[in-house]
């Protein structure tokens, strides 16, 4: 928790410390070494603060590599090293499809968004969403009696938007709410786009209901992409805006979406197949989150000529690591130890694919 | 006109003909000794009486061969051997594009249509479509200044349905209208869907805008994949019925279409090309409508017991020529002959891809 709450510690640089130091604790130990900068590290009386908070809630923390972590969810590159969670875990570790779309939901939109997560939820499966108001909510309000998650992107203590407060204490009760930041965190523009690649990582499928172009649905849809899950489109009238966003999806190749039969057809083998488990499983076994193995010694690198040649090297766009070893005639390890550094110093960002770039 | 015009001739029994007799006036004077039962050949005078009635309209016959039949429309396998057309000819030369949909459209559909022709019309494409009320009326509408053709049920000379009157008088004025059966016959159900089959043939492709399942407009969309042409639909919202049909085709691999740009991407080598000609003028070569070139002679079999042969070997359910070949053990040449005298006998329906039925 102090590693992954650590400012400038992505979850890229997380899993990458981890698997530099073999733990969490050893990670935690050598970062103040690492960084040329002071990195301010997640205090123990932070931590120990954020939990008793967490317990006052009735949240408590999920680890990537617990069994109640989504398993789709660890198979992302970047997923979120914790969660918190308040209500029903047991529905993260449930096959989930998520249901999202635009806040200025039609009326119609928003009962096929509850139809759909009612449908879903009769054959079983979850439904994830993010707490907005309109398709969002829909989608939470149609599944509730059978099982929904909604990920937020602030704390998990604060209800956003306020006129879905019921919603959030329904959601507590009979669902699940989740989060990655920490509790008491608002939610600001920025934090919407992470929080939605957990609603798609956690997802086999992620539908659009209603989403203009260039909306944060189409964000979600895209994640849901890259993640190499399904992407399900609801169509919609040319002449409304609203349907230009899924209608996009759908000259991309997303599957038409009618009703929840046509997620549950084309997600039918992976439904009762295992195969997204047994990635985490494996990958679980790559990465020990708690136990501490025999760590290989870091490569120590003394002067800053290796580290200023790797970052005269970078631009905002990112690039492959691989390319930057071939381009620098360094080890990998070296570069990967002076890439920490970099972005313990805040001055790279690491993405998805095992690209970096300046920030 | 005559050879066409008879009974129990359809248009794959037209070529057949003429590919074995060399040319119409051959197959006429063939046809009688033929057929087992006597065979209604369409008279001299009727021929006369029609062209006579065309002529006082306005109107006249497209032939297949002739320059303004439409190219697309000619290399499809059961193309009308002859046309009654009524307005400006040189629209069945340009590029066409089919616009087709619900009757009982939403005012929405029908301003999606009117949009859509309007847009392929200023992009140089002529729109077809069928004169029915809803969707067909609205894309000629759009069209109506740019160039648009429509294909009637029944004879030329007739309105159908009765409120498209002005519709109608604006077409055979400005635009085009295009009849297969001769002028005088009255539209009957069964006449639709042949119709179809020439809307979707003179097209590139085929626009479908709100189609309710199993409708008419899908039979239209079938024709054109049959043909090679490429299908568009328009989506809707699952709530709506009329969008049933087209996220069907959406389904099913059809080009979401929301503005002609779509269509013109999608068309764009076809529209500048000129595969489709080309299959014409080789296939106008390679059967000669009016010049009599030297006709193999039929083969004649005497007894009826290669008839109730192949008779015996049919049903209801269209099988390939081929097969029935195989499964007779006569010449393809014979089964040729005998398939000819069992349709000039009106106990068996040729269908597209070479295949026979008992009627």
């Amino acid at each position: 928790m102090r590693l992954s709450r650590t400012e400038t510690i992505g979850p890229v640089s997380f899993y990458a410390l981890l698997r530099r130091f073999g733990s969490a604790r050893a990670a935690l130990d050598a970062v103040p070494r690492l960084g040329r900068r002071d990195v301010a590290v997640y205090s123990r009386a932070a931590a120990e603060r954020e939990v008793t908070a967490l317990g006052k809630l009735g949240a408590r923390l999920v680890c990537w590599g617990e069994p109640t972590y989504p398993c789709p969810l660890a198979a992302i590159e970047d997923a979120p090293p914790v969660l918190t969670l308040l209500g029903r875990g047991e529905l993260l570790t449930a096959p989930i499809v998520a249901v999202v779309g635009a806040r200025n939901a039609s009326a119609n939109g928003k009962r096929l968004a509850h139809e759909l997560a009612a449908g879903l939820g009769e054959a079983g499966i979850v439904v994830a969403s993010g707490m907005a108001r309109g398709i969002d909510a829909a989608a939470h309000g149609g599944a509730l009696a059978t099982g929904t998650v909604a990920v937020v992107a602030g704390g998990i203590d604060l209800v956003y938007p306020e006129e879905n407060r019921g919603l959030y204490q329904a959601l507590a009760s009979e669902g699940a709410i989740v989060a990655e930041l920490p509790s008491g965190t608002e939610p600001q523009a920025r934090h919407f786009p992470r929080r939605n690649r957990i609603i798609s990582g956690m997802s086999l499928g992620t539908i659009v209901v209603e989403a203009a172009a260039k909306s944060g649905s189409l964000i979600t849809a895209r994640f849901a992409l890259e993640q190499g899950r399904e992407v399900f489109a609801v169509p919609g009238s040319p002449l409304d805006p609203r349907s230009r966003g899924c209608n996009d999806l759908l000259r991309n190749g997303a599957t038409l979406t009618e009703a929840a039969a046509d997620v549950i057809a084309q997600l039918g083998p992976q439904l009762h197949g295992a195969p997204l488990r047994s990635r985490r499983v494996d990958a679980a076994r790559e990465l020990p989150l708690i136990a501490p193995p025999s760590a290989p010694p870091p490569v120590v690198i003394d002067d800053d000529s290796g580290l200023e040649l790797i970052f005269e090297k970078l631009s905002p766009t990112p690039v492959p690591v691989d390319e930057l070893v071939r381009q620098c005639q360094l080890s990998a390890a070296a570069v990967a130890t002076l890439l920490l550094e970099l972005e313990l110093a805040g001055r790279i960002e690491r993405h998805p694919g095992n690209l970096v770039s300046r920030r």
